[in-house]
């Protein structure tokens, strides 16, 4: 096939806030067991504004220049001879973790804690840009039907239903605290799994609506209301059964075990901002409960049940993806994501 | 408070088929922890079918004479001076095994296994009658808005709960091999959990009518279509990650392993006329299948599964009540029943 | 038959420090349910060191006048004509957890987490006395063959049990924080369940020499070694498994979780004086790590655990138990085991 | 490197029992991700007398010529350049399944159901030779020291590990049935993991009395002893916790579920003849009972639970490699195999 010799991409090109949008970046070409991926749409998650935004942790992991953006869907255009896992034409989003398949965790199937990892738009080239190349392992078919929009949702979704579906919550009182993207699409995926209820709290009037729109049974404004207090009443005065803890905020962090039933689970995924004042003897020893750390996603069973929930009508993730931007916009995609009055945010190259 | 001396009730009176109404039975009194409920209505179940016909089984575990019926739900009218868990006045569903609490079972949260077991309208009086005695655990409280027609349903659905939610469904295909009420049930909580679809097999159109009603994304006629093609060509060729057995029917327990996943499991409830030629090594072994034996409900486990799912709105169980009798007309009751030609039918005193 | 009138007992008697000999307690009647324990020894925990010396917890927990004493053997010499587990003549421990039955966490196996539990010698009388009355499901039977100083340890095995064997073990790397009794025995059942090796930490010489003769591969001092480092060298760089943490000190839980290995699971046992800076991100989240909070024992579960381990021969709990004292000289006993310098002290009637 | 061009190999050259050893066979290359392993010693397996006596399974299954033999330890002394998980001189056992990595299972932690899976001296060249090439993630690393008999006997170890390891056994009583060399190591590793006893049946008195060294607590002569009796007998009359089913024998399958437990588990790794008359009502649904099927090990969950067993010196294998042949004498070998009268038998080329 023919491709271009030079594309489109948007690069962090230097060790300073920003990006920079080229259109002379080098078309990669497949190595080994390698999948060549036309970008069809990029979304932006809350990694994208560390990077952009240059903080500490940026500082200390990144190694510009390369091409950002991680969360990506696709088709694929060329595959190395030795793939046969996908094929040209397939129509397919991407895992952004490439995992190295020989580590104790890889060969354990808990690939999510790789020690090899390396992360497209982060480690190595990403996918804002008209094409990437990765592993084809990493690349995931989707049936042709699929929305885009749902397509280069499926990486974050990921997070969401490896953070809600770590424990069972059929039939029971579930409390996400942190409605970002991941949040809201944890409320989605935990009342598809049958939940007596969900309760979602977050200091976001904005995000609340979404919330709500997601299936929330009850939204809680963190700033304004007892968040503890309303699930205690709402459950009967016998709190949640399970926490799936999405903020990385110390106040909800401990509101949200605070309001955990004795016995539950609570799945934290939000990071925050370093080590804070927690009681341990009363959030987890004195209930007896099970705290399960959530990073990433499981490789590959998460893209199974994603793909499973998906098809079976059980997800309405429309509400989530509330903007549209050309690629060549990135600037004001990035400001409107970083107002905080956005759910998911496209690029289209 | 001020009983009557004698009551309405339905007995299994001799050695012999049939069942006996007599009018002058006597109002039982609170034993020692006990709870005395007002019966408000009743369901037949299998069981009562094999209590009526006096079957093999019936002749070798029953000592007539004692009252049957053990799905029952009543309100609380009188209760022990040493009973908390429920009051006077409280709208009550029975869980219909009365457990001894002491041997190792029951000190190990398995009380469905419970060797000293005794069931209501089997070992112990039961519930078509005006009224029922039984330890007030057995009373499970039902909230007031509740309808008739669900909380005396409650007890089977607990079955059908136990059997669905032994194993992860969510995300899962499902396949439901026999439409009695605990399947199609077990269909209707399948999909609540977030089932990725839930097939269903029977050999009856009137039972498959109402297997769709309740959920089933595809149902499948045993006596006249290929049960496993249909499964493997709706699976991507795959087969199902979960076997809900419900039948009891060699030919069904055997498609529905051939339908089975690698990796798959199984809950096996319905109980097979005796042994029979089965294939271990296929159905089991090369599967690396887990297979779970399925017998009444986790005490009390369950009830809260059932209480959090019918809180959820997850259900709809109004399909299953095909029909109402009074408990004077039982015979047309049963023979309705016995005909194959409806689903859950209640007895009112 | 016939009973005195009074007994010998240790009582808390008053709202201050120290404790009460007093031979003129009455002795209990069996009440509905409950056996008579002639008591034959006791031992001394850490809650009664709480008592004891009246402290902060003991001031808002405790009601005088009580005797005190929970870990204790004895012979069962009456029992309510409603008991059929146990019978007089029977060789007994006892469960300290008086448990309801009829809570949400009794009725569905979590009786550890029982919210009307009372604890003997806590919440009412205990067993450093010639006597105690108690429910009969709290006295479980050993075999005749059985030394005395095990029967009165299996109370406190069972913590370390809940603790070691709540996740798997076998072919594990533990790591034990904190060698009071509880951790000593903790150390034992990791090993006898095939552990791969098992690390231990304290501060006190005494302890660590006991951690030894319990089985440690190694025990390592807090107080002059590097725990971390010595953890990551002798698991080749990777960390362990499984933390068992019963110290409760900030120092020993952090690095408890700087030496668990990614995907590890931890069990908290050991309470921290209060809330303390925690780092749940690289404690808990990056590490995809699972954590249990674990208090008191699985009713009943963990005893038949402990019956299976006995009997198998695979513990030797001799080294723990240091001292004997008759409980007369009940003061120099608790000085004793607030001295440090002691594993566990029994106390004779 | 300077390897020979051929090289000595036992052969199954044709549709016809026996096999072939010739000299003159060619030492294989290295491919993409491969190793290249110098032969130190092999053993047999059941498999192999399948293949030696062309059995129905054989003649369906294999596709001579090719080498045989699929228990093998050796030493790497080639590598393909992309490869960084062994080195040229680490001393290695192999895993006998070379799995795609890319299926289903694959992708989801359950390698040992690979649907694309090639067995090493089944589908592909085995190692009854002098070298053998396959993907490098299939040699295993073994520490220096280890004796050439363990090395040899870990991949069959695995299955032992899998099927014993895959529910708890730890503190509870176990029935192996059927004491070939992976049943008798199960009782090894049963016991290492702190079983409450193990209890071995098989026909064989050599067996037999390889169980007892093994570390069974009783053995059963099944075909002179009462199985199920002597099981009760051994286990307060309850019957077993776990059952490991290592025979394929419908009569000791029989037995062992007779003799399992409400509520009790079975792993089943022995293969039946064929399909049998198998009561799932009193075996699998009335006793609530676990049934596992076990098919290979665990890719590489299994392999490193095997180091950590065998690094904590828990399991004690030495009776069981009863023989030692030099390749040249496979036939010798072979036969004494056939004899009933051997542990594990290790072939030297």
């Amino acid at each position: 096939m023919s491709l271009p010799k030079t594309m489109k991409a948007i690069l962090k090109s230097e060790r300073a806030p920003g990006l920079t949008l080229v259109d002379d970046y080098p078309v990669p070409r497949v190595g080994h067991g390698e999948a060549l991926i036309k970008v069809k749409a990029g979304s932006i998650c809350g990694t994208d504004l560390h990077i952009y935004n240059w903080d500490e942790w940026a500082q200390h992991r990144l190694k510009p220049p390369f091409v950002v953006g991680h969360e990506i869907a696709g088709e694929v255009v060329d595959i190395a001879p030795d793939v046969d896992s996908v094929k040209v034409g397939d129509y397919v989003s991407l895992e952004s973790h490439v995992v190295c398949n020989h580590c104790y965790y890889c060969r354990t199937g808990r690939e999510d804690l790789c020690e090899n990892t390396k992360i497209i738009g982060v480690d190595r080239d990403g996918g804002f840009a008209d094409y990437i190349a990765l592993p084809a392992q990493n690349a995931w078919k989707n049936p042709d039907s699929m929305p885009l929009h749902i397509a280069v949702l499926e990486e974050n979704l990921g997070n969401a239903i490896h953070c809600a579906m770590a424990q069972d919550v059929g039939a029971k009182f579930v409390l996400v605290t942190g409605c970002g993207p991941v949040g809201l699409m944890a409320i989605n995926v935990a009342k598809a799994a049958g939940a007596r209820a969900v309760f979602a709290s977050d200091v976001s009037h904005y995000r609340l609506d979404l919330a709500r729109k997601m299936g929330a049974d009850r939204v809680i404004d963190a700033a304004n209301e007892d968040v503890v207090g309303i699930v205690r009443e709402m459950t009967y005065h016998e709190g949640v059964d399970v926490l799936l803890e999405m903020s990385g905020a110390p106040s909800a962090i401990n509101q949200g075990f605070a309001a955990l039933k004795g016995g539950g689970a609570a799945a934290l995924l939000g990071l925050a901002p370093g080590p804070f004042t927690f009681d341990l003897n009363e959030n987890v020893i004195f209930k007896g409960a099970l705290v399960r750390g959530v990073v990433g996603r499981q490789l590959w069973e998460t893209w199974y049940q994603a793909r499973g929930l998906l098809e079976a009508g059980a997800l309405n993730l429309n509400p989530l993806v509330t903007h549209r931007f050309a690629m060549t916009d990135f600037k004001a995609a990035y400001e409107t994501f970083m107002s905080g009055q956005s759910g998911k945010i496209m690029l289209i190259p």
